[in-house]
């Protein structure tokens, strides 16, 4: 079967979940999605692609801009970098501070908030002011995007409502490890998850990860496949915060959710996905999201395991 | 380059590795290993088997036993099970009662003690007597194995120093999360750690999981393919304790270790591999078996990643 | 106003409240209780005696136990004695074993039940089999009654249903923190909470509290007057589990309960007092007891505070 | 023995320990403090006077606020006030975002950092601009002192430094139990706390406690007996941070202490004590006030146990 006749017998099958999950409430603009909006990416390292949806639809990346965050980290500080933040899963939900206080200021891992600011503050302490900008570039050229754009109400909202990320910067901060403004360091994280993207250009933007690091595209190296090996391996086991064992489990392949609806995932040297579906399940990942994956491995067989 | 060349070369290189490590000290029977042994054997779905090392010395099993109970609980409950032990990853030391306690007796996942614990209780409660039997036959099927032996010594140490999985089955209990009498759960527990095998034995005995669940062996089928899925995700996110996001990222296969100092590792629809060196890093893993596999992904490429 | 009247006072008072509370229900043995039961005993160092309710009504003294255990160990091993057990309040309710995990092992202090145990099994490497006899003997002496029991039954119901104490102990034995069998001590434990007592024995056993140490209807001297403040200090922040805080506020005296619906409190060189009253409140002390004891300090202004 | 000789004694015996105990380094500020200074004064409820040492040494007040923010959000509250902050003793060091976290962003007791920040935040909700005017002129009235000053050096260094405290309070925002906006409530404690006063002005600031809430010197009503009473009892249970134990085992008076270096302390009926000495034992408590308060209740008997 072909994958463009699966990503539509998926679409039909998530129809009835549509009415299931919740939009965010803490953050005011993201309760204003559409409940029933639904796409589905997926390309192939041949550059082969198949879509189903409305795709045009753009959403803020939110946290799957810890996956871009992370290899730019990685990138500018290698094994280091591991000094600042570790690579377990947290077993706890993800704006958890019991588990950072008890581990003196190291967060688990980058895919948590906490890891995902510390990993920001590592590139604000290189790129200063710039960092944003780096990260935003960073973005445009691994999605194949001239014109990308993140959203001011957005990203206001979040810094009007982040009490728990101001939480966490401030008692990292307290256990050293945070070097730089502390302003300046959230700010450059909100910016970021405030970046507005459909599925198609989110798909496109992982297929380095599914490549063993090369843009199959461009053939531009991104990262060593070693480095690509970690960050799928993070992706499967830290991905989905307090549900990252679930997703291993039922669809199997390395992804990153954000909690404004999006999924994406990597089939190792095979191809990239991204689904878009704005209701959360209680763990704050796409609930129609998951589900469509994970009806996709079991359609295709394509689980890593 | 031939699998008989590449474990050669792995079991040059770790040798300097020998010289680290700490053999366990809280179970008396186990710290009389000695320090130096190194078996690995690896076997292909067609029955090739290639080996280096003493490979005819057995050890105690320990927690790879986990896996066979799990496999045998699944069977016999299938989803249901999952209301008693859940699939996320820990992300705490291998023995806390902190987040049993916090999570009312429901263990994380079936890897850790507290959920092995539970997972023997749902085969008690099922077989009762005759659980060991059960779960031994089982092993003896899976591995090929005609003659298999556990070691008395071994047991009445694990069970005269066993106050940690006590105090996790009497919780368990105290939140009813124990149906039959802890005497008979714990003695059942303890004897599937103490059960001898050698790496070759144990290498065959997770072929199943290579196979989508089929002995590729004699074709008989042990679970369906979703669950041999399943098992080998709970064997990436879970299988190492607390470094299991270490494990992942570093070799990045499902495997699970015992603190008897054998791993056995899974590359789907490939082969099965098992190491042995009863040294122990400080998460109670081989640290000489982890790093043998860590050479053996990145020799040959066959991470899941 | 004389005492009696005060006594009658609040007898009639509490009438409302009988009816809220909740029996135990994890020993079976106390569920059995007449929930409406009711005695208050007062007794001053002059040996003057003042009672209303059923003073005749015995009931197992429970965590009233932890007062004279921790009394004998300290007797026996001084200072040495807070290498085993601190002297904090625990901030968590009392069977938490989390703390106990956190902190090696060593509990909070001698009233919580971790605590009381780490106290007997002091004890028990003193005096061995004797032990229980030992805590017997001093309470048959310090309550000035030759004639006590303990409950067979309700000693066996807790033995029956004291998962969570078994999971208390072993995790200690596990931190090297307990010295004996853990059989024997947890049957010593169990034990000395299922003796029966009314009022008016457990407000003699607690005069020499009152009186700086010494007995003051026989003059025998029991502790030092330094320990007697030690002893009410530690009754006044730890003496009722999570509720310590809020018994200090409101009742402002020394005080301890235990499951089985008996309070008793010192005002310190004045008097000696014990209530009871079986329904308890949601953290485990009596609920008519501790309203009899906060009126009683309301009408006479004898707080400590 | 009169009271000057043995503040004498203490004085003297003191000595030895001088060496002992650290300045703390978390506040650069306080740090410049001069180790060897002491000062001790009591205040009887007849308004005799007895000091020894360097008494006109200011120190700053730092959590010995807490009494008096406490005592204005009792009196602008009453019992409502228990809906946003508890009454228990914490358990736990001082600052701990863990406790807080799990207990949903309401505080133990009003005497950690996080209870007193939303003791400060009740104030600012009544009081708003103008709070810390209302707070210095409740501590100018309590202690009779016209002229008071709050240290800028400080305060600006507790400010730039306060990265703990700025986790509390936005994790408390993030469970809805701050009000007010983050900034004005954090600077209005942070002021509180750079309060500069001496022995003799914090013993008579608290004389309201020590004599059922009326000022002895010129009989004004400060609070109820009963409300004084309850501040007393928290001073006991939970004043000294994680050796608030300790402190009632050893002392055996309500008291508050502070990281400036002082301790006031009341004697029900009797009087009211500071003890001021910068160097703080590990619990962030002053050393040598805390054992000078020790001797004094050895010597005089006047423990309330």
């Amino acid at each position: 079967m072909d994958y463009q006749t699966i990503l539509e017998e998926i679409q039909y099958e998530v129809q009835p979940l549509f009415k299931k999950g919740k939009l965010p409430n803490y953050i005011p603009a993201l309760e204003k999605a559409n409940g029933n909006d639904f796409a589905m990416s997926l390309i192939t390292l041949d550059g082969e692609e198949f879509h189903v949806g409305y795709t045009q639809q753009k959403f803020s990346i939110q946290s799957i801009s810890k996956v871009f965050t992370f290899t730019l980290a990685l990138l500018a500080y290698g094994k280091e970098l591991y000094n600042r933040v570790g690579h377990e899963p947290s077993g706890n939900p993800f704006n958890s501070l019991v588990q950072l206080e008890y581990e003196r200021g190291i967060p688990r891992n980058p895919f948590i908030n906490a890891g995902a600011i510390v990993t920001t503050d590592c590139l604000v302490s290189k790129y200063q002011e710039n960092s944003f900008t780096q990260i935003f570039e960073f973005i445009k050229n691994v999605s194949n995007t001239s014109n990308l754009e993140f959203d001011e109400e957005i990203f206001n909202s979040e810094l009007a409502h982040g009490f728990r990320n101001m939480a966490l910067i401030n008692m990292m901060k307290s256990f050293n490890n945070i070097e730089n403004q502390i302003d300046l360091v959230i700010k450059t994280y909100f910016k970021q998850c405030s970046i507005m993207m459909n599925t198609r250009q989110l798909a496109n933007s992982v297929l380095y990860l599914a490549n063993h690091g090369v843009n199959p595209l461009n053939n531009e190296t991104i990262v060593t496949p070693p480095q690509a090996k970690r960050i799928n391996s993070l992706m499967l086991t830290c991905g989905h915060y307090d549900a990252s064992g679930d997703f291993a489990f039922k669809v199997g392949l390395p992804g990153k959710s954000g909690v404004g609806g999006g999924i994406v995932a990597v089939v190792p040297k095979k191809m990239a996905l991204c689904v878009y579906s704005p209701k959360l399940n209680k763990q704050g990942n796409s609930l129609v999201g998951t589900k469509a994956l994970e009806l996709f491995t079991t359609k295709t067989g394509l689980s890593i395991f």
